[in-house]
């Protein structure tokens, strides 16, 4: 059976973004290479793990992890990832306000969803078919899912620096145990899946 | 030369200890056994990680590590271990109130230290000899050390469970980046090590 995945760069507090979000900071004002060096500047070392987050058949995220904009949709705005998305398959974001559909090149879909989260993961599941469906992103959508007790398989990699402020894993989330799946560490970061005891 | 080391064992959310310590809470309200069963269960996995704990010639420790006793001293009360506590060395607790030496069984003697985290490290330091100084705990202590560039080796154990509150590592620590000078996972625990960029 198809589950739902998540993977998530933190620093050692637990931090994946910063603030001040803008166009052109997406992390906010922080040193975000820090926590995405290990895919970027060390993919053959974590070749499985960076694999491993692009196996998912829809994704979820976020408004802010989709953009910048606030309030009214910046129709002009496609994703911070150019005009073919390293998804390939349809994402589902988290918004409060109606868009329609935003095809991209290479299969990614961007779908807007102002109807929740468990209404999401259920477009998403229908999309997915039999692949997992991937929580993307930010730590707020995260931590909604984790919450709700929905994600079956959390991989975090976490990086080897303190942010000390921004959108923090695990914020809100309710007190509970998981399995540690498998734990590995490369270079720049260490790789840990958790999965819930349930 | 001898170094300042740090181990503390964490939830993924960060916490070493939970809200409510009392005397026959430690750890206050949490379920404890999580952050510490891979020393206590699975010793034969985690042989390396817990020699390396008690290699110290001194260690330094916040009051409430000692004890539950808040305000004036209990003077019955002579630590969470026993008689024969297993530092077997000398170690430092940080203090607001003076109190005389505990000499215990087996090489550990508790010294009350008044004066702030620089002095008690100067007297562990000078106690320790060739060995490190090790700061033993809790997490508030090893912030104050942490926020003051003091700690060259960090070695965080982070266990399967979100604990949603408690005493957190790197509250209050300002940012700064880390090398990853190791990561191993074994059943219950990862194990990563970190030294400070200077």
């Amino acid at each position: 059976m198809p589950r739902v995945t998540c993977d998530i760069s933190v620093s050692m507090d637990g931090y994946s973004a910063g603030v001040g979000q803008t166009r052109e900071l997406p992390f906010g004002t922080i040193a975000h290479n820090r926590l995405h060096d290990w895919m970027f500047e060390r993919p053959e070392e974590n070749e499985a793990e960076v694999a491993a987050i692009l196996e998912a058949g829809a994704y979820i995220m976020g408004r802010n992890m989709f953009g910048p904009d606030r309030g009214e949709w910046d129709l002009d705005w496609r994703g911070w990832w150019g005009d073919e998305p390293p998804y390939h398959h349809p994402v589902f974001v988290l918004a409060h306000r109606e868009r329609d559909d935003v095809p991209m090149a290479g299969g990614t879909t961007f779908h807007f969803v102002t109807d929740g989260i468990h209404a999401a993961l259920e477009r998403a599941r229908a999309a997915a078919g039999d692949l997992d469906v991937a929580i993307a992103g930010g730590a707020s959508t995260v931590n909604q899912y984790l919450a709700a007790g929905l994600v079956d398989e959390l991989r975090v990699h976490i990086t080897p620096t303190i942010f000390g402020a921004g959108e923090r894993l695990f914020d809100g989330v309710p007190p509970q145990a998981f399995e540690q799946v498998s734990s590995r560490g490369t270079s720049l970061v260490t790789h840990i899946t958790y999965r819930p005891v349930r």
